[in-house]
C-alpha cells in the first residue's frame, strides 16, 4: 500500500471500495458524528447514495455538500458557497469533510478543509483517473482566480486517501485518456514496472485496475519528504510548463488538461533531446522517441493554428511557477531521469513547441 | 527579545521602527524585490509612506493593497478583493506580504499570505494595542462568514513580527483600552512581573512602552509549542467563552473586543471563586478579588438590559470552541494558575453572567 510521508505525519493510499470509507475515518482516530461530504452534482448522482449509506450504517451523519460539476466551481464564489453549506451543519474541529470527486472537488474541498476552523480532518475519495493517480495525492488543494489557476489554496494534507478502481467505469472516454495522460507522465519520471506495463499493454484502458495504484505509487513516493515542493517535487511539472501555457492560450475548457499535459510533455521530450544535444534533432533519438511513441498512445490533439508561437511563449511567463532567473523545465535525460533546465535559450524552447504542435 | 518557537520554526517580535522592516525581511533571508503591503485606509494613512519609503530606500518594490478600516473587511469579498490586488503586482512564492494595522488586517492580511501561491512569507507589522500584545502572535489568521468570526482561515506563522511602540501614540482612547484588555488577561494568566507592574501603575496608557511588550512575550510563550491550540493555548481564551458570546449577542460593533473581553474576564473570575468554594460566593474573596479590581480599571461597559442571561448562555453554545462534553471554561484557581474546567452547571455561568453584568 503506497503511502505518503511528510514531516507533519503520513497518509496512506487505499485501493478499495467506497463503502470502507467510514471505517478508514475510526481507524484515523475519529468518533462517528457529523461528517460532510463534499462532492460534485455528476459524481454525487452516481455514489452519494452509496457513500452516504455505508456512513450512516457506520453511525455517522453524512451531510452533503454539492456543487455543479466542472473547473468553474474551483471559484472564490464556489469556496465560499461550501464554507457556508458546511458551516450550516456545525462541525468541530473534529469533523472530517469527505472529497467525492475528481481534481475539482478535490481542490475545492481540500480547500474548504484546509481553513474551515482553521483546518478540518480530510478525506480524499477521487472518482477520476487523474484524481487517482494524481491530483488527491500530495496535499495541495486550491482555487483559481481571475489571473490563473490554483493560484489560492493551502496545503493540507488528507488523513488517507481511498481510491475505489469501480468508479472508474462510469468515466466517458475522454476523462480516462487525459488522466492517462499524467499515469504516462509518471512512467517517463519513474521508469521501472509503470513504463514497461504501459508499454506492452495493448489497451490501457483495460488495464486501469493495475495502471492506477502503480502510477498513484510514483507519485506518493516523489511527494513524500517534499511537501512545499523545493526538490524533486518539481519533476511533477513534467510537460506542465508547456501545458498549462497552452491551456491558458487555448482558454480554460477548450483542452482536457491531460490533452494540454501530452502535448506539453511532447515538448518537453523535444526540448530533452536537443539540450542532450546540444542542437534541436529530429527526428528524436533513443530514448526519447520510446517515450514519445508512448505520449502519442495518448492521441495528443493538434494545437490550434490561431495559437501562435509568439501566442504560446507569452503564455509560459505568466506560469506561477516562473522564477527570477527565468523559465524553469522539467527534461529526461533517459527514461526514469528527470533533472531541472533552467535559462534555456528561447529558440529551443520554440523549436519544441513546433515539433508539439505538429500531429 | 520574546521568540514563538513551533516544531516548523520560530519567530521573533521586535520592538523597533517601522522602518527597520526591510532589514528585517532582508536578515530572514529574502532579496529585495517586490513587496505586498496590506493596511487599511486609516493606518495607512498615518504609517503607509513611511513604511513604503524605507521599502524603496532599500530596494524593494512596495505594492500596497488598501481595505476599508473595520471588522467588516474580514469578509470573503475583501480577501477575494486583497488576493486580486496582490496577483496583479505578479508575486512569487518568494514574494512577502506585510501585514500593517491592527487585528482585522493582520487576520485579513495573514489569511491572503497564507493562501496566494499556497502560501506567501509574512510580516506582522501591528499598528494597535490588540495587535502588539496579541493577535499578531500565533500564527492564527482567518476571515469571518455569516455564521461567525474567524470561521475560516489558517495558521501561518510570520518570519516576525515587528511592533513599533511609536504608533500606539495615534490611537482613539478606546482602542487602547480596548487592546489593554487583552494585557490584563496575560497579567491574570502569567502573574509575575506583569502582573506588579500593572497593579502598581497608576495609568496604563502611559506606560505602554514597558506593558506592551511584556505582554506580548506572556503570548509568545503560552503560543511556543502549541500553534494548534492543543494544550496550554487554550488558556488565552480566558474570558473569551463569556465575550464572545457577549459580542455575538449585542451584535458585532456595539462592544468593543476588549470591551466584551473585560466584561467576560470578570464573568470567568466569578466562575473561578465559585468552583473554587463549591458555591457562588460574593463579594469575591481574595486572590479573585484583587485579578477582579484589575479588570474593574478597564472600565468594563454595562451589559445591556435587553440581553437576557437566556439570550447570553444560548450564545455561549454556539461558540466554536464548544466540544461534544459541553462548554470549556478557563479559570484560574490563583494569580499565574489558569485550569480549564469542563461539565460546569448551567446555575453556576448563571450566576458568573449575573455578576459580570453589573458594573
Amino acid at each position: 500500500m503506497p503511502t505518503v510521508t511528510h514531516a507533519s505525519g503520513s497518509y496512506a493510499i487505499h485501493t478499495e471500495a467506497l463503502a470502507t470509507a467510514p471505517r478508514r475515518l475510526r481507524d484515523a482516530g475519529l468518533e462517528p458524528g457529523l461528517a460532510l461530504v463534499v462532492t460534485d452534482e455528476t459524481v454525487g448522482g452516481l455514489y452519494l447514495d452509496v457513500l452516504a449509506d455505508a456512513l450512516r450504517a457506520d453511525g455517522w451523519q453524512p451531510h452533503p455538500v454539492v456543487v455543479p460539476p466542472g473547473e468553474g466551481s474551483k471559484s472564490i464564489a464556489t469556496f465560499a458557497g461550501v464554507c457556508d453549506a458546511c458551516l450550516a451543519a456545525g462541525p468541530s474541529r473534529q469533523t472530517p469533510l469527505l472529497a467525492l470527486g475528481g481534481g475539482v472537488v478535490g481542490d475545492l474541498g481540500g480547500f474548504a478543509a484546509a481553513t474551515l476552523l482553521r483546518g478540518l480532518p480530510l478525506a480524499q475519495l477521487p472518482t477520476t483517473v487523474l484524481a487517482q493517480v494524481d491530483s488527491s495525492i500530495g496535499g495541495k488543494t486550491g482555487i483559481n482566480t481571475r489571473r490563473g489557476k490554483n493560484l489560492v489554496g493551502a496545503f493540507h494534507a488528507p488523513l488517507f486517501v481511498l481510491a475505489d478502481p469501480a468508479v472508474l467505469a462510469t468515466l466517458p472516454e475522454r476523462e480516462v485518456r487525459s488522466g492517462l495522460a499524467e499515469a504516462v507522465k509518471h512512467a517517463l519520471l519513474a521508469g521501472g514496472d509503470l513504463f514497461e506495463t504501459m508499454v506492452a499493454a495493448p489497451r490501457w484502458e483495460e488495464r486501469l485496475a493495475e495502471i492506477v495504484p502503480m502510477a498513484a505509487a510514483v507519485k506518493a513516493a516523489v511527494v513524500s519528504g517534499d511537501e512545499r515542493e523545493a526538490g524533486e517535487r518539481a519533476f511533477l511539472n513534467l510537460g506542465h510548463t508547456f501545458g498549462h501555457a497552452l491551456e491558458a492560450a487555448a482558454g480554460y475548457g477548450t483542452l482536457t488538461h491531460g490533452e494540454a499535459v501530452a502535448v506539453g510533455m511532447r515538448a518537453a521530450l523535444h526540448l530533452s533531446a536537443s539540450l542532450a544535444a546540444g542542437r534541436a534533432v529530429e527526428p528524436l533519438p533513443e530514448p526519447w522517441a520510446a517515450m514519445d511513441a508512448l505520449v502519442r498512445r495518448l492521441d495528443p490533439p493538434a494545437v490550434p493554428h490561431a495559437l501562435t508561437d509568439d501566442a504560446l511563449v507569452a503564455a509560459m511567463t505568466s506560469d506561477k511557477k516562473r522564477d527570477a532567473s527565468g523559465l524553469r523545465f522539467v527534461v529526461l535525460d533517459g527514461v526514469g531521469v528527470p533533472r531541472l533546465a533552467q535559462g534555456v535559450p528561447e529558440a529551443r524552447v520554440r523549436a519544441a513547441w513546433a515539433f508539439a504542435r505538429r500531429v
